[in-house]
């Protein structure tokens, strides 16, 4: 081990890994805790991060580097990701880098230190419950810690809403029985349902899932509220202030809100949504997996989606879509000329020439927009939002 | 200590205080066990209540204000609530005033004796998870436990519906994590993530919010059934023979229903909702904190509400409205004169002269009317109701 | 007892039992756990079956009958229906029968002879969880456990939806608590609130409900998905590659899917899904408790039930109903000359003459039919639909 006995010894240790050829500078990294198969222990079930490091804290990711290398774990040169068991020689070696910063590791303070601390002091039989994880790329995830700690970097707000490659990670993740935050293969509790049921210890399952819960793995900001775990999956992002209430809402992964938001209506994935934007009751907001053609929606901010409305073109700020009408990319909406002059003047970069009926898609994205189906008539019409949308200060 | 030995002498004691300066009859009052903070324990998270007095058992109200005042608990003259924390003197002075009454304090007799009799019992250290509120009047509540005390007196049907001066409550109520019924502070949560999450002992949080379930703290009527305990917040009112299903449903605090209903849609905040009617699935009413112009809407009896429509106005009795359509204030709604006539018929106190066009406050309240949209022609219709509706028996 | 030592004493057995006078081939049999009343300990809450046979395995019928009959419990010649309680007699006598099969009964072979060795093994006091119920017909169902292994039935796919008489399942099932897979009375929790609150030990409830959740007694297929248990309800089907989103969606019992189906809507009990079929969030199907004139549904396959739409017809395959719309019996659709003259040609044996408007239920059935209203006229249009309908193939 090297002799790392003082601050400067440790930055000097740094500067010399970095420099190293087998350093790779990480997109992010993290030390998981892992579930594994009940019935195959070698199949991971579950990544839980304590702590992720993403774009961030490169001095631990040359430490970790070098205690892996030490250890016998060697860093691929050309994969995008790579993990590997945390073993006692890899644990040992990274602590014995950190010494100048062992006492201070507490509270806010060396979280990666934190975390090596509490490896040092685990029963060697533990150990087997950790990984390693690093990403030198945003590539398709191929592990489960990969795509968890993706996951981890949308939900807590470290890499933007839909900014991150998931390509393929249904096919990576394991469908497993949710018993709250415990993982089953479903395969062992078939084996097992006989000898669980007779003894009475058959499991209480919350959910049959690829993806854990939000709240199974994040802790969210003061003022946010979730009135039902069951309605956020993790990868969604919430900003602070947003509330999601337990009727007919939803916030799939990779989706999510930019602002304080009143949430009573699905967010489907890759849909985002501005700040102060108010999701009725029952409000569907259609995602690229199921109804859109392609294209994810961005619904600008102070928008007020009514009760049991479909909304499935992009938004601008400011738009009100009345409860109960679909706008849909092919929905024909009449317009007054009076109107269309309005919209225009909301909409400077809009460059539209004046007819009767336009085609949802062709409003996409403008602001300021109220979309109607006309009691009288039943026709769809859009026109000048004159109400400005205020979500009520208590959110519920 | 008094000495109370027969209950003539507890008589005597009760009249002696009532007459006393410091009495002051109280709205409610009960003794709570309280969950208190993590990280700060003089912050209340919870409130759980094993039996409310509301406008009641004022023997109960003098005993408990006498043992606080020989306990050196001074009840305030000019507040309209307090709270004290439950000491050792407190109990062992209401204990010796209830001496007549401690055999007989078992099963449905003098639960407030039952409950000093549990003080009694208590390790001095348990003692402090307990703690007394009054309520001398029906203001805006300031503390926890008044706000969980008029949230129980609603939900256990203490209270009717709308009667309670709830104002400011979300300021009050601490938002948390609700593990089961046990709430954490976010923060705690946030310092201890990365030990908790080491040691495998995350806790499997349910729901983040300020208000707990009905469930965990209200024991429905026999027949009453409510299939997804997320659905229903405390706070909420259910008739006895009220059935509440998991898919988009939803009943906020301060509404619910007066008799039985089959409720499969939202009803939100301040709604109530007649005997006999059918909140159709995915049926949303709007709230006064959502959508209503701040008219808390009442559903009358035997209505159906269809699969996914929308009211925004209050329905006398008999009324339908059609799966999928949005009856709003401003809905325009076309009456025929035939039907005009029959309306009238069944609404003799309607006030209201022949036109074609009605919007839909103008139809607010009336009863037997069925709102529909011509499914020809698009128009929105009301028209005097002639089916019948009724519940299916078995309500699912 | 009988001595079976080899196999071929055994089958001999087996046929000498049923010639017998007293042996009635069952519909179903299977030993039960049962969950017993706090209060009134006669009355079953839940029954939990390890394994049930349905129409089949016959020699373990007769063996299971003689050692009834063998220990006092008298097969009835005229219920639909048996009962009993397990006792050690029965046991041993099953157990001596089956001595050929005990060492070969693990894994998936032998389970009704795997059930008996965990039953010689208990306690004698645990048996008193275990009963054995026979079902001689489909009959409506009287007792808790008939009940139960029809959904069981249902739920494992061993019988068709709407196949089997569920009568009066409703009266017989109790409505009680549930805390995870534990049953409470509600009587009890009653008795006991004050002193469960008092010790803190207030349990968690998740439903009030008659039916247990699905995910209670079930285990789905590898690539089912099932994002919130409570949303499909004990009796429910799903088949392999199901997934139901957490949203709006809802299975009830007696009701689900025949193949790959993508659930973010409602299938009302009694509703069937064909393969292919995409359920959108909010999407209603009616069923015959709500809404419906009492004909149960079915959906056909590759069908898109856009979100927020509501369907109480039949439909065929390859229908598409727009979001946001209700196609209900007395929905009355325009459909174009040239239109009609395609869905003739997809429906050969549809017998109709044209006509300009169609009712739903005139439609009812139909294959390749887009519903649709007008967005220019709000008149309600049926034509034939030239999208191909496909499965996002993740499924979310």
């Amino acid at each position: 081990m090297s002799s790392v006995i003082t601050k400067d010894d440790f930055f000097a240790l740094v500067n010399e890994i970095q420099s190293s050829p087998y350093y790779r500078q990480p997109l992010a990294f993290a030390i998981a805790r892992v579930d594994r198969g009940q019935k195959d222990p070698s199949k991971i079930l579950q990544a839980t991060f304590p702590f992720i490091n993403w774009e961030e804290n490169y001095a631990s990711a040359a430490i970790f580097q070098k205690a892996l290398q030490e250890s016998g774990c060697l860093i691929p040169l050309d994969e995008s990701e790579v993990v590997f068991d945390v073993n006692r020689n890899f644990v040992a070696e990274a602590i014995s880098y950190c010494t100048p910063w062992l006492d201070e590791a507490v509270g806010e303070a060396h979280k990666n230190v934190q975390v090596m601390k509490y490896l040092r002091d685990l029963p060697e039989e533990e150990l087997a419950n950790f990984r390693v994880v690093f990403l030198f790329e945003d590539a398709k995830p191929k592990s489960v810690e990969a795509v968890y700690l993706k996951l981890y970097a949308l939900s807590q707000g470290k890499a933007p809403l839909r900014s991150l490659n998931l390509d393929g990670a249904f096919g990576v993740l394991p469908n497993v029985a949710w018993e709250g935050r415990k993982p089953y293969e479903l395969e062992w509790l078939r084996e097992n349902e006989l000898r669980l049921k007779m003894e009475g210890n058959y499991p209480n399952i919350d959910a049959v899932d690829k993806f854990p819960r939000y709240l199974q793995h994040v802790i969210p900001a003061e003022n946010t509220r979730i009135l039902d775990a069951a309605k956020v999956r993790m990868g969604a992002q919430l900003a602070p202030g947003t509330t999601v209430m337990p009727g007919a809402s939803y916030v799939n992964f990779n989706a999510g809100t930019l602002g304080p938001c009143m949430v009573e209506g699905r967010i489907s994935s890759s849909a985002v949504v501005g700040k102060g934007s108010d999701i009725g009751g029952g409000a569907s907001i259609l995602g690229v997996l199921s109804g859109t053609s392609g294209n994810p929606i961005t619904i600008g901010e102070n928008c007020l989606l009514g009760a049991n409305s479909v909304t499935g073109i992009p938004l601008g700020d400011g738009c009100i879509v009345d409860a109960g009408i679909a706008v849909l990319e092919g929905t024909k909406f009449f317009i007054a000329p009076e109107e269309f002059k309005k919209i225009k003047e909301a909409n400077p970069d809009w460059d539209a020439q004046y007819k009767e009926l336009f085609k949802g898609i062709e409003l996409a994205g403008l602001s300021g927009i109220h979309f109607r189906q006309d009691s009288t008539s039943g026709q769809m019409k859009a026109f000048r939002s004159c109400k400005e949308v205020k979500l009520n200060e208590e959110l519920h």
